[in-house]
């Protein structure tokens, strides 16, 4: 599964500390780490608190380039913010994200298309997150029709279908299962599918064991990719036995440190 | 799921040694160990260095049967244990196991029948054990047939397809997974399945990991039952939380001690 680490984020107090004191190292470290633990991508978010965004974001990006080349996942709510973000991240950086309004669509789609970048798409509109999975896929193909309107790459479209909290939202983190299967039935090649995993736990007592059992499931139904901690061991180890045991990686004694080195 | 308790088993060291020595109070104490760690029934074995395998069995059955009235799964290959086992646990418990060639089935069944038992059937043959889907499938077919036949009902039925060791026999794990899934549409309604689950993390270095983590991708394929090591308390928690995942039990802040309670 491709990971997405979702350390480098301003909501994260000693991130949002880093970000104010232009601390590098610290911000260069956590990116090493995240790589090094198993994420193919970093996402970067300066955090509700940035007064200045622009130039905070392009910070982040300019010191995570000194280490690293690995993919960026953009991660603002600015149209603006995140066109300066994409330029300077280069291909095959995702903007993240869009919602699936038409509104939104017509601005990021063509964004994706001319930096070469990915695209995450959540399937939420003006009218709120569906929680069923009817409401889910009338969103997605919404999303993929708009992407074939504008001839985008559909295997480079990742879907979110939005997991809520399994404490308010239980329903819904079976929809999301279902969702995740059907996208696969959508086109030829289909979309990918992604998921914003810890929103599942929020707010549970027992987050590393929920987030890592809610992935098995949802590799299980072909998910794609998860924005995530890999820095929880645990979750990056249920991962690889995951895909292993679906017989997605070669069996090998040491299967665990051999996924991370194929890196 | 249906948890069946794997640990009175003469295999393992303690228990033979307690079976040898009549120890009755290490039987009754790993009887109530398992339920309370959220067995619904348990697995008897008086395992490979049994001198006297009735009187061994006949002792242990006698022995839990102090403490609890959870069904037991008498685990032998010899028919005449077997039925001596099954009378003496009384109705509700299990035949562990038929093999699928039909002079096994044409014993078992009417034994099972006779005493009101269900029925664990293992995709095995006297050709040996199929691994690809198909092949664990045609002999599913015939299990069922034969069922049908003898007017035994199939909700009394476990089908084990049988997994083996990843380290040997990877495809066999996704074809396993794929014959629970089809299972489940052999008939309406349709026998139940069951897994033997820790032989497939046999000679691995990490029995646990690939144990719990199987398990959850078996109970999304729709797993109903299976024997293992409920003393494995990250394995269970796996199980308890995959089930609320997918909305199979109730979500509460204390999920997990909520569902050893309900037993």
């Amino acid at each position: 599964m491709y990971i997405i680490g979702e350390k480098i984020n301003g909501m994260f107090k000693k991130v949002n500390q880093a970000i104010k004191e232009r601390n590098a190292e610290f911000i260069k470290d956590l990116a090493i780490q995240q790589l090094e633990a198993g994420a193919d991508a970093l996402d970067v978010n300066v955090g509700p608190e940035s007064v200045n965004p622009l130039e905070d974001i392009k910070w982040l990006i300019k010191t995570i380039r000194e280490v690293t080349n690995a993919p960026l996942a953009i991660d603002t709510t600015k149209p603006d913010i995140m066109e300066e973000g994409i330029k300077l991240a280069g291909e095959g950086s995702f903007i993240n994200s869009t919602h699936a309004d038409n509104e939104k669509l017509d601005v990021y789609i063509p964004m994706a298309k001319k930096y070469n970048a990915k695209l995450i798409a959540l399937t939420i509109s003006k009218h709120g997150v569906p929680q069923d999975t009817v409401g889910k896929m009338e969103l997605v193909t919404n999303i993929v029709s708009k992407c074939l309107e504008y001839e985008y790459d559909l295997t480079n479209l990742y879907i979110d279908p939005v997991i809520l909290p399994v404490n308010v939202a239980q329903q819904n983190a079976v929809a999301v299962l279902e969702v995740i299967q059907q996208i696969k039935i959508v086109s030829d090649p289909p979309p990918k599918t992604l998921l914003g995993l810890s929103n599942v736990s929020q707010g549970t007592q027992f987050r590393s064991l929920i987030d890592r059992t809610y992935v098995v499931l949802a590799i299980h139904s072909g998910l794609d990719s998860a924005i995530l901690n890999p820095l929880d061991k645990d979750l990056v180890d249920a991962i690889i036995t995951a895909e292993l045991l679906l017989g997605k990686q070669l069996y090998c004694d040491s299967f665990l440190e051999a996924y991370k080195k194929r890196k």
